[in-house]
């Protein structure tokens, strides 16, 4: 502690770094970093930083500094000065200053910048005569006062505010840009005034004096309300103070010998190993933004300040490595000397991350295991599965509506209100998009047959959201500006009207609905990202499953690297074609045999489906789900389509509208379905063990291999999972017999249902695997039907009541509670069990995560997501390391 | 373990009794309790029970028989035969004997019952001519022959079968009572031969030979493959083996000297202290049970059999005495020796058991501690609370069909079909029964008018049962027998129409529909009823609260001895009369201002409310529970209801309309409601506040002590609780302001959602008391709507998937969990934290000894169960004791 009250003071820049990373607790998180760029070449404009001892002794000495902290940062300054040719308060040259508070931890409260310390009325007509720009200097000016004012003195910068309002009516103009330097330099003296009258001493000329405020107002801050109370929320502790840290302003508009630049190491949209950015003489950093002027390219750098470019490639390539990661840099010539402002990782396109990432092992830069775990996020990887517009900025104009992004990717089309609209252009070879005010499962031919799938009501994991995403086909949802009126076969924006056939375009990365056909890229699967992800398979520990529900999602599940499948929905093969009514005619059936005589026909397109799907995973694992939506899903629900249906059945219409109503329920989420229908109808149980069985009998005679898990849905107590772990096993018996040979099979069952996760042991009693429906958990275990949350949810997220929409990221703190104990119980019952996930959640990287923290065997997402859960799960295991 | 060795046979019977109820681990249960009734001087059969270390003895050595068993079992037999005056297979009085198996604890799996061990060809013939029926005597022989072969040697029972079916095919017979005694002597060599054909050997004619055999055969069945699987499944450790227990047959039908009866030692539907039976001479038990032949009243024996009479009175005495309650006794008289077949506590109506209770603590044969506890079971009570009919039996010839019994109690009155027609003829002063599919929160006002209702569809906790609960009044829900025709103002049962107008009765304790309008009597609360539930107070240390929403109900309560509200729903206060249009307003307003005006005009109505609440429950606490219900539910859903609403609000059909359609969901239950949409909207949590302030402190200023605790439902997350407890604490300080004055009030939460009781502790460092909503828990965990489980739930329990309906009892194994957890997480955040349950399960007796074993502060039912709570809690403390 007398070391640190020693030396209290901690000089960086162009050579020289008195600090360094590991000091974080004396020099807070800023200082100790300002001194480590220093450190490895990095020309940083120079500055010193009072460490945090300081602070503390500020705060214990009621005000009073070290003892030798003044004449400390008066070494400090003149570092800097010298570093920099200027002095301060200095009227041909002057040093400007800023100071900024930093303590080891990044801590919102404090006090946070005053910039231009050091102007005077000797400074101001020095950066005017310097920067050849005596309105900047006097706007400089005039801000610094208000800014020190506010911040440092506590004069509440609406004063200021007044008194520029007042002379801006008095000058008659209604822009701060239409005050001339005069009008500055006048107000100026306003300001001073201002101060004077709030603070009761004038304004300080002297540079030292406002550094000395300056510096205190830091001290002060950390034992502010706000700092405290922010603390104590987050449990911050054993922190003694926070650093200060005065560095010099440094300005690229100070003549045609100064500039400003931003850049990226690589090229951020492609991942070219070459500098990207742009570069303006003569000005600010803000002015590059700002786009009024238009910038150089950074390769005319070095034509023009040669010196400086070189030094700035060099610079870019000790931060690349320093940093292990590409770099986003902004930096400032002053009179040609070079300085960087600042150095992070850059934002990069999912493609540039890939390339990046392969590229710096290949140069050697960083290892595999780095690429793995720094350089690529998972999010990342879905920009590469799906088509995208050719142009990603051009549309933007057209760009009528947005709603929720719920299916990624690009998709054009005419459009088309009906389902079986869709199906007839398509057919007809027509691209359609579907425009639905909502979908339901009638809808799913119409669906697949369209290019991407629009609607104006539900949410994020709404029927349309969650099929879409299954088959990885673009979706916007939950579009509310969108009215539609079926009736008439258009739709509104606004006063925008969209008429059936006209073009439309959907991006549903964005939720953007475009009118128009823009045009479309296809996604390029480069050789980088066969690499890149060959890479994340050597470190990842748990397997990822797809869910698929027909050949044609099985193949393309394995090319993205399924290793299985987690979820074989068996119901979505109930609409396709004319099954339906078989299905209708099952629902129908007033007794047991013409049940299963309507069964009986659905038997061999259920077979032939398995004979597919198990032939596609040959020697995968494959999880079917028996039947789980209420039988009402399968009924029409206008008079039409039962009119329809009674006439395609033979009944009558009353029979089948007196169906539908028997069948109607308030809440069918928590109604008749999953195991609760097997219970009821075992004969349905019957007939898909018996698809399920037969098919793989047949492939393993010819020699493939099949391993069929057969998953009972939504059981909350183990007598139901027992009840139907009879009829199957009682099923496959006699297919085993019929056909005199045996395949090994699992039966398990979801976990989706909080009783069936609390009373996990007992389950894994009979289960010989747990797959979570964490879709249905969260459901339940929240009290939200996904159907109507989508009214309170988005507000519940904006109001921080929930951080994340559950049915997005699983909610570790309550669902995963259940999740956790599901899994640990039903181990502690049956030693090694089976366990993975099936919802929604196992394609979100941070669910991802938490089901390896969980222990999971493995995580099932649609085939789109496989490869992002690939790269989570390697993630995962890279972290736990 | 030498002793147990030595002894092996303990024998017992009138004047004997080797053993004792003392020693169940080496005679099992039923062998120690025929010692024990033997011991006080019952004249039961004799007998002997071999220990259960014979068992084991058998069982470590390869079936071998300890030492001296044999010989112990032949002095046991020779004892039987003294006391009995017969002979084992003697052919002119033979002793009958039964062999029974009979562990320390009941266990299904062992060996039952072979009855009639003694007969063989010689004493079949002492049968007859003792009993005068040949019949008889060979039905007996052929049975034995059958159960003996099954149970003791393993030839199935099929095989008999087969034979009897055989000879009656033979004789043109189709019943087992049209074979003639000749044919079943014919049958009994047919059956030996099916003996020998499956075990090898002859069939034993040595009644030794055959004892031995069955001892055996109970012996091996304590290591059955189902018992041992039963004891692995139960955790029943500990145990040696089996006791054998070998007793008497007696006959009743051995003549004129011989009769059998049945009685009660007081009269079990009025509870008056007199023998209360039946009597038949020379005949068997089954006869006094078929009806064939009258029996005579019990009092007659003492002229018949005055030995045997004089005897039995003072049997009874001795056992009233010894089992401490009254008894149930069967009895046979065998040659004028009187033999207690079996006695067990009586069943008895509600008002016996209170009647027996306090009759038997005023004789001094129990104490209060144990009338509380033993002597009337809390459902008893629901009885005496509630109308029944005159004359329970004379009605039984018109019902026409059976619903459910959703809320006890006779009701007699006009069928109706509409709310609002029972409320208009219920003002004209007739009496109606509300006849519906089902009810709505619309109806409550014609409910209320109405006698009883009915109901089509809709379970146990439909809204019509909950409704009808909570004030008492019958109900019959979910009678899917009754067809509802709305149009022509009719329901049909079958054939049956029963027309607007015509009367009808129905009973809510059986669920019965009746014809015809029958005769009621009131409910006799007598002084029996007032000095039992004292003393039932005086053991109870959880406090009882009632659910009540207006102060005539709150006064029942109190009546019923209520200690508090424990949930009073606001929503219902919502529909009486023009305040619904209010509601609508506010539902309809498109801005916030237009809602405050609405919901200004129902805070007066409100305020009322609570003013009657509060004062009816002075100085006692009261939960309110803010708005609950998805705002749909204020709505009218047909278009006749629409257009009668936009009439009244003046505004257009189709604005209501689109109301209408923008507020459905999908899955009410999981939507839009609860503290969502106090969230939502925030004026709807500050009205209430403010009525029940205002009401508070206005009554507090007249002397009124008033303990509000509000209460948020439905919160899944602590922000959601905080949000709204800001708002609320907001309010009432803006309240106390106005008034300049404060009272104390708490701010709660109900625990309903699954993740509400996983984050308890969060929860808990907010909330100042919980209560658990169990019945939205129950449907949240088990993923069970109430409203559409009655398809499935019914057969679940049936088929002992779930062992009850858990929305009547609660489900310890899955949801009590959760109110476990919430319960003990919630304190560990706030010590003594004020827990207590406010779902339907705070009337069930089963669920309230749960809840005490928890630890709640309190439970809160409908008033009309408090009584049934608080003697369920007083014998919850004593079972704790």
């Amino acid at each position: 502690m007398a070391d640190n009250l020693t030396k209290l003071v901690y000089k960086f820049g162009d050579a020289v770094a008195e600090g360094d990373k590991s000091m974080k607790a004396h020099l807070g998180g800023k200082g100790a970093n300002l001194s480590e760029m220093s450190s490895i070449g990095m020309p940083v404009p120079p500055g010193f930083t009072i460490n945090t001892d300081s602070c503390k002794y500020y705060s214990d000495n009621d005000g009073v500094w070290p003892a030798s902290l003044d004449e400390q940062v008066r070494d400090g300054i003149d570092h800097i000065a010298s570093q920099m040719g200027a002095g301060f308060g200095d009227s041909e040259n002057p040093l400007l200053v800023s100071v900024r508070s930093g303590a080891a931890v990044s801590m919102p409260g404090m006090m946070d910048t005053v910039l231009n310390l050091g102007l005077n009325d000797a400074a101001v007509e020095g950066l005017a005569s310097k920067s050849g720009n005596a309105r900047f200097a006097y706007d400089s000016y005039r801000r610094f006062i208000d800014m020190f004012g506010d911040v440092v003195m506590g004069v509440h910068h609406e004063y200021f505010e007044h008194a520029i309002e007042g002379l801006k009516q008095e000058r008659g103009v209604s822009n701060d840009v239409d005050l001339t330097a005069d009008d500055l330099k006048e107000l100026v003296e306003r300001y001073k005034a201002i101060y004077q009258q709030h603070t009761g001493s004038l304004f300080p000329n002297d540079p030292y004096e406002q550094l000395k405020l300056s510096i205190n107002a830091v001290f002060g801050s950390w034992d502010s309300e706000r700092a405290v109370k922010y603390r104590t929320i987050n449990k911050i502790t054993g922190l003694i103070g926070t650093a200060v840290n005065v560095q010099a302003m440094v300005f690229g508009n100070m003549g045609e010998g100064s500039g400003t630049g931003v850049l990226f190491t690589r090229n951020p949209s492609t991942g070219e190993n070459k500098l990207y950015g742009e570069f303006l003489v003569n000005a600010q950093g803000e002015d590059v933004v700002a786009g009024i002027r238009t910038p150089e390219d950074i390769s005319q750098m070095a034509d023009e300040f040669p010196a400086a470019y070189e030094r700035l490639v060099d610079v870019t390539e000790r931060l690349e490595k320093h940093y292990r990661n590409m770099q986003d840099i902004e930096f400032t010539v002053q009179d040609g000397n070079l300085f960087i402002l600042q150095t992070r990782n850059g934002k990069r396109t999912g493609a540039a991350a890939v390339k990046i990432a392969v590229d710096m092992v290949e140069e050697g830069l960083i290892s595999t295991k780095e690429a793995v775990r720094d350089m690529v996020e998972p999010g990342h990887l879905d920009q590469l599965l799906h088509p995208g517009f050719e142009d990603p900025e051009a549309y933007k104009s057209d760009v009528i509506a947005t709603g929720l992004p719920a299916s990624p990717g690009a998709a054009v089309g005419k459009v088309v209100f009906s389902a079986d609209e869709a199906e007839a252009r398509h057919a007809a070879g027509e691209k359609v998009i579907l425009v639905r005010i909502e979908t339901s499962p009638e809808d799913v031919g119409g669906m697949n047959a369209a290019e991407g799938i629009l609607t104006s009501r539900g949410g994020m994991t709404s029927h349309a959201a969650v099929v879409a995403r299954g088959w990885g086909k673009p979706c916007v949802a939950g579009c509310g500006d969108v009215v539609i009126d079926y009736k008439s076969g258009s739709f509104k924006v606004g006063d925008t009207t969209v008429n059936d056939g006209d073009w439309v375009s959907i991006n549903g990365t964005t939720g953007e609905v475009i009118v128009g056909a823009q045009s479309l890229v296809a996604p390029e699967l480069t050789g980088d990202f066969g690499t890149f992800m060959a890479w994340a398979d050597e470190y990842r520990t748990m397997n990822v499953r797809t869910n698929a529900d027909s050949p044609a999602d099985s193949e393309k599940a394995i090319e993205f690297g399924a290793e299985g499948i987690g979820l074989c929905r068996t119901e979505h093969m109930f609409f396709e074609g004319d099954r339906v009514d078989s299905v209708r005619e099952m629902i129908l059936a007033s007794d047991l045999e013409s049940r299963k005589a309507a069964l009986a026909k659905l038997l061999p397109y259920q077979k032939e489906d398995f004979l597919g799907i198990f032939k596609a995973m040959a020697g995968k694992p494959v999880t079917v789900r028996l039947l789980d939506p209420p039988l009402h899903e399968f009924l029409p629900h206008g008079e039409e389509g039962m009119r329809e249906m009674a006439d395609k059945m033979g009944v009558s219409y009353e029979e089948v509208h007196a169906k539908v109503e028997s069948l109607s329920e308030f809440n069918p989420m928590l109604g008749h379905r999953g195991c609760r229908l097997g219970i009821t109808y075992p004969e349905i149980t019957e007939m898909q063990t018996r698809a399920i069985i037969e098919a793989a009998v047949e492939l393993s005679q010819e020699g493939v291999a099949v391993h069929p898990e057969i998953m009972v849905p939504l059981i909350g107590t183990v007598e139901e999972f027992a009840n139907q772990k009879a009829v199957i096993s009682a099923t496959a018996d006699k297919v085993f017999e019929e056909k005199g040979a045996r395949v090994d099979y699992l039966i398990g069952t979801m976990i989706e249902i909080p009783r069936a996760a609390l009373t996990a042991d007992q389950v894994a009693a009979e289960a010989e695997f747990f797959s979570f429906g964490t879709n249905d958990l969260t459901q339940m275990t929240f009290g939200y039907s996904r159907d109507d949350a989508g009214v309170f949810l988005p507000e519940y997220v904006d109001r921080k009541i929930l951080a994340d929409d559950p049915f997005q990221s699983l909610d570790v703190n309550g669902v995963g509670q259940l999740v956790r104990m599901g899994t640990e119980r039903g181990r502690s019952a049956r030693e090694g069990l089976k366990v993975g996930i099936c919802g929604e959640h196992g394609g979100d990287p941070r669910s991802v995560h938490f089901c390896f923290e969980v222990g999971m065997d493995y995580v099932s997402c649609s085939p789109f997501r496989v490869p992002i859960a690939r790269l989570a799960a390697a993630q995962a295991a890279l972290a736990a390391e």
